[in-house]
């Protein structure tokens, strides 16, 4: 049943069809497109991609939390078999560029597509998987639908979450018509194949064209509250100050030489601040910020978080001040599948294309999917590193490639089943 | 015409238009008292202090910048005199103590009171004086009245002032009544005085009763912005970011070492701060801060101002990223009136009381009232250092100490001229 190199990916369709999805929720003020999970805008996404589904004729289920399931079966006792399952995402966070996850999703519709265009059908099923809720705005944790699929997060606790709307998930998924019946989990993937725009700098840096993710880092979000005391910036003497502001400089200072010390392998965020009262000439009463710490390796991140860690207790008891710690995220590092990976290696060396062995610095569904099947992904270049924002961008032909890769992948797995 | 020991302070009326004083705007919210410069709160204030201005028959005077002045004449070619002035302010902050600029104004009428309870006059003039808008909340900058007093700021540029709230200085004063017909300046005191509280920790921590403030510190207030480039905290290098809030807390820690490195002489505050998109898991495009420095030495002040400077331009350098300052505010430090500096110690002493010299941290409106007449200013202890806050306090006691200070600091001045 196997059809070698006479598969070959409807190019157009596929570019047409990326740029078609990005049109749905597109912003007039600020640019991009906004299709958070669950809102209007992202129905609107999830039924253009029924339809161009069911255009392939896949068989489309839905579950419970509203991940959406394509499959392109295959004849006998082989449809039997678990499936080949290709996916990643259709929300967006607030203007979003056009390719976090779409592009993953619809790389899956052109791998079928190639096989409907061929009149062939697979070794065994191949699904094309859209998760629910993956970019975590409206809704926490992200990686939602994945994670609940993978049994990593109760469906009737994520169903019960409530969004920073106020909004309660399990009614807005059954109002826009998205609650499914299938139970979350019930079709375990035999393998499992996710194509990403790296949304990173380090491909365009290399000018490499392929990355082979062999791994995830773990993530570590915590919110840290430091809370001084508020006096008079100019009457105050220094070592009388109880200073919430300075901590929370002290401790940005003290995260980069963490990552420093750490050879480049941690990386250390502080994306968000606020102090109070915050004014000019009143010391910082209260800091609070969070702090976004990554690294590949479980030892390291441990690590990095408990230098961190021993680093509060020193500071709050040199200023005077108490510092509380709330975890919000922690995902320990993910490796990926090692065969699944060498066989991506294996197709860019064979299509004569650059490639790297790389690092996911970001979440994505694949390392949910990886706690019940192999997985693995697939990076092509994102333009100056930008994700999150209309500039994301990634060449035609960057696109073109890696789906091509993700469908050699595909023949390649399929043919030795 | 001196009368000597005779005259004594009226303490339970003292302490009584304190307190009441003190009720105008108070807060049912957040507590304490807010009466913004020119406000209906703030009006009601001054409607009061004329009450009590008239009720001394003390001949009232408002200039065009809404100063009050309340004279005490005294008799035949004397009157003629420059008068000796008691000043400070009426108006306060947001949630603010009873304390703050209130104090001075009202020991100023316990002074002209004393003279009135004993039917005396003094051998001067003596104009109390409360100036508008010292704290600088709704329209900057702050010691506004003062300083256009001083002629050190136009009075038609601080009539056109814009207020946080959009109005204009000019409309707010006339609307609520008060401006008057006087030329700023041109009741040039011969010698100036102002009793306040210290709003800092020091008095209290020495357990000393009496400030004689000597000078008071510059100030330096910069708006900083650090432009970087926003992206992904968990995809890109730390060798390849342009992150705003690292710069940011990375200042934070050197004007540490500038303060630390000053030997103590040098205050300096990150009071308020916002990042851009302030979102826990992108790198901040841009951090905004504000930056309090303060020396009571010009040369020390400008080497901090330099040094901070030197940094910003290296680690621009290093990060990649456009810093960019704006000057808030910059008052060169003020040498107090050494003569006037020394009665006040003397008094001390010969009342008994413990006082230290000292540099008043905060500005104040002796400080614009310095430019044009001897100056300087006692201290009294705030409770913890705090104030701008409902928890200010000083106890009646250092209120009526300071107040007896401030007394036969006149006394003497009065008759030696």
């Amino acid at each position: 049943m196997h059809v070698g190199r006479t598969l070959r990916l409807n190019e157009a369709r596929l570019l047409q069809q990326i740029r078609l999805l990005g049109e749905i929720g597109t912003d007039t003020v600020n640019g991009g497109r906004t299709r958070i999970a669950l809102t209007d805008a992202e129905k609107a996404g999830r039924d253009q991609l029924l339809a161009w589904m069911q255009e392939l004729e896949l068989d489309v289920r839905i579950d419970r939390i509203g991940n959406i399931f394509g499959t392109l079966h295959t004849e006998g006792e082989a449809d039997e078999q678990a499936p080949l399952m290709i996916g990643s995402h259709i929300d967006t966070v607030t203007n979003a560029g056009a390719f976090d996850g779409c592009y993953g999703v619809l790389a899956g519709l052109a791998v079928a597509r190639a096989y409907r265009e061929a009149g062939m059908v697979p070794d065994r099923p191949l699904t094309v998987a859209a998760f629910t809720n993956e970019e975590g705005v409206r809704y926490q944790p992200d990686m939602m639908g994945s994670l609940v699929y993978a049994g990593g997060l109760g469906l009737d606790e994520a169903l019960s979450t409530i969004g920073t709307d106020g909004t309660r998930l399990g009614d807005e998924l059954r109002r826009i018509g998205y609650a499914g019946d299938l139970e979350p989990g019930s079709i375990v993937p035999h393998e499992y194949l996710e194509l990403h725009i790296e949304q990173g700098p380090i491909l365009e840096a290399e000018d490499t064209l392929i990355g082979v993710v062999e791994n995830l880092q773990g993530i570590s979000w915590q919110k840290i509250r430091v809370t001084g005391k508020a006096n008079h910036a100019g009457t105050t003497p220094t070592a009388l100050r109880h200073d919430a502001g300075y901590v929370a400089g002290a401790v940005i200072a003290e995260l980069r030489e963490i990552a420093r010390d750490s050879g480049g392998t941690t990386l250390a965020t502080v994306g968000s601040m606020s102090l109070e009262p915050n004014v000019i000439n009143v010391i910082a009463r209260q800091a609070s910020f969070t702090v976004d710490l990554r690294d590949p390796d479980e030892a390291e991140l441990s690590a990095a978080e408990n230098r961190l860690n021993q680093f509060l207790i020193a500071i709050a008891e040199e200023e005077g001040v108490e510092v509380s710690c709330e975890r919000l995220v922690r995902f320990q590092p993910v490796t990926f599948d090692p065969g699944l990976a060498d066989e991506i290696e294996a197709s860019a060396k064979r299509k004569g294309l650059s490639y790297r062995r790389m690092t996911s610095g970001a979440g994505h569904d694949a390392q949910m999917i990886a706690r019940i099947a192999p997985a693995a992904m697939i990076f092509v270049p994102s333009r100056g590193g930008i994700s999150h924002n209309p500039l994301e961008h990634t060449n035609d032909d960057q696109l073109l490639k890696g789906a091509e890769v993700l469908l050699d992948v595909v023949l390649h797995r399929l043919i030795r089943t």
